[in-house]
């Protein structure tokens, strides 16, 4: 042994690190664990009986996605817990379009220090939002990578897997003429928009993360921090009656609504039918932003849209909103080419 | 609309570029789709037939890593293709330790500012790697986050879902004193030990990408960029004689052997039965890096260790090799507190 030797420590590296923050956060993600969770916390891999009563024709619906540069405003802010509810309900809501719960979860970590503090708060707050629908955090990953990172930034990635009878699987083929869109209320930007709500918010309008949000009682880093909103609890006893379901995610409604239509089928969206919040307002004209901009980088106030038959839609609303959402009817789908109108 | 006006290409992310990867990868990975797979190239979540013929109580086996600071290698060789391949047969092994065989992956790349050539290259090499362990490519994510990422830097995250019959997990439970070690070859440094090693090499040792490892015709980027091993088609046939596996990743021999012995086993490596490679002595001389140091941050030359009876031990070795590998018995399992004794 060398003192003057090189090690994994002095490399930047520190194991050490990544083991305080398992201990800190063993206990939160066992209490995600459901019975079909065959696996300890710490195994190579997470196990899970693929064993799925009363589903005929079971599907895996995966997905995987990260954060975006909501991380940085959590820097800015030290605050982190909400991030593992993003990441989670962001995942939640992939598979959700698609007719699925959620079975598993797991989750990465990255950064160029790692701090078991910070990895601690964040999945605790992924194994919160994982208890709350049910869904086993089986795994996970944290990596120190100095020199790819920017100092004191991080990553969060995370992959689920959820399960689909093969019948109910979403979007169904019959989207069409006449059948309605309703939009359920997003809290913020979810995780989608980042960069250019940033650029705009801090540089071109030089407010700062404590300044309030214009005819709100909020403060710009309460409003950005809002976690993600899952959509799984009060879409679920109504899906049988939805057409499809689109996540309002990067590429807005532009780009998202027109991936559950076939080729025939445009979506008209009235711009007018749901109140933007201000936040959406504030960033648009502190950044001179195009409308059409907006509506492709941000949900503008809606987190998810389900198509319905017209007859069911007024009755879709009147659940959602009895189970605790926001939503309206913005919008129909008409006979055109594969798209959407922000009108 | 303003000329002046922010938009997400001005905030430094580029939806279009993302648009461009995917067109170039789409093919390739199209080409890993089995016969399970229900779904295409850009759905929200991917879709796989959870049916699995033959196996009577199928468990789902999960794994979410990255490849740490071999990117920042890549990046500086311009050579990307191989991560790809890193991060699924890291994967792929990762859960072929618990006996179980791929079904499918998802990758997520992300980045200070997404080029879709460099993700088109990874994706393809992800794509390259399973289609040969029949594995389908079903998901995937880039993101572009300019400020977290240090520049021209990228992240690359795999995660995978195999399956395996219940009865056929490993490790058993049955490890114990007289049992063998048997190593397998690894090609490098697989995925770990990178920050170390280039602090070792480039910073303390002054050595460029260039430079030759000496006693070898490799160059030091070309020793350094070999992809991770993956061990399926080796092992998969005589798995039923292997008692348990260890994936000698982070942590390397010191924090890997132990997690499949019981608490009263104790496996004893004998560091002399094996030929340490050149590059891990190049690394360990230039770095003055303790010997313990190297064992658990590297993997010293063995990708993966099988333990099994001590009468398999030689016929396995023996398939190994038949089958293209290089393996060894490398040390054996004794009575004592779990651990791992490098002698």
């Amino acid at each position: 042994m060398s003192d003057q030797g090189l090690s994994y420590q002095t490399a930047g590296v520190d194991i050490g690190e990544s083991s305080r923050a398992i201990r800190a956060f063993k206990d939160a993600v066992r209490s995600t664990f459901t019975p079909s969770v065959l696996s300890d916390v710490g195994a190579f891999g997470g196990l899970f009986s693929a064993s799925f009563p009363g589903i005929r024709e079971p599907v895996l619906v995966s997905s995987i996605d990260g954060v975006g540069t909501k991380t940085k405003v959590a820097a800015m802010v030290g605050r982190f817990r909400g991030l593992g509810h993003d990441i989670v309900n962001h995942c939640v809501n992939d598979i959700l379009v698609q007719g699925a719960r959620p079975l598993f979860f797991l989750d990465y970590i990255a950064s160029s220090k790692i701090s078991a503090e910070i990895v601690a708060d964040i999945v605790e707050g992924c194994a919160e939002a994982c208890r709350a629908v049910d869904c086993a955090l089986i795994g996970g990953e944290t990596a120190e990578m100095p020199g790819v990172y920017a100092d004191k930034e991080l990553d969060l990635v995370g992959s689920i897997v959820g399960v689909v009878e093969k019948d109910s699987l979403l979007p169904r083929s019959d989207i069409g003429n006449g059948d309605l869109i309703v939009g359920i209320a997003s809290d913020g930007l979810h995780t989608n928009g980042f960069s250019l709500a940033r650029k705009a918010l801090f540089e071109v309008g030089g407010r700062n993360l404590n300044d309030p949000v214009p005819g709100t009682q909020s403060t710009l880093a309460d409003a950005l921090l809002v976690p993600h909103r899952s959509y799984l609890a009060p879409l679920w006893p109504v899906l049988p009656r939805v057409k499809g379901l689109a996540h309002i995610t990067g590429g807005g409604f532009v780009e998202n609504v027109p991936r559950i239509l076939g080729a025939e089928a445009r979506a008209v969206i009235e711009r007018n039918s749901w109140p933007v919040p201000e936040l959406f307002r504030l960033i648009q004209s502190d950044g001179y932003i195009a409308d059409e901009e907006m509506f492709t980088a941000f949900n503008m106030g809606i987190g998810m849209v389900a198509v319905t038959a017209s007859e069911d839609a007024q009755a879709i609303v009147d659940h959602l909103i009895e189970a605790g959402e926001r939503a309206w009817i913005i919008g129909e789908i008409t006979k055109g080419a594969r798209g959407a109108n922000i009108v």
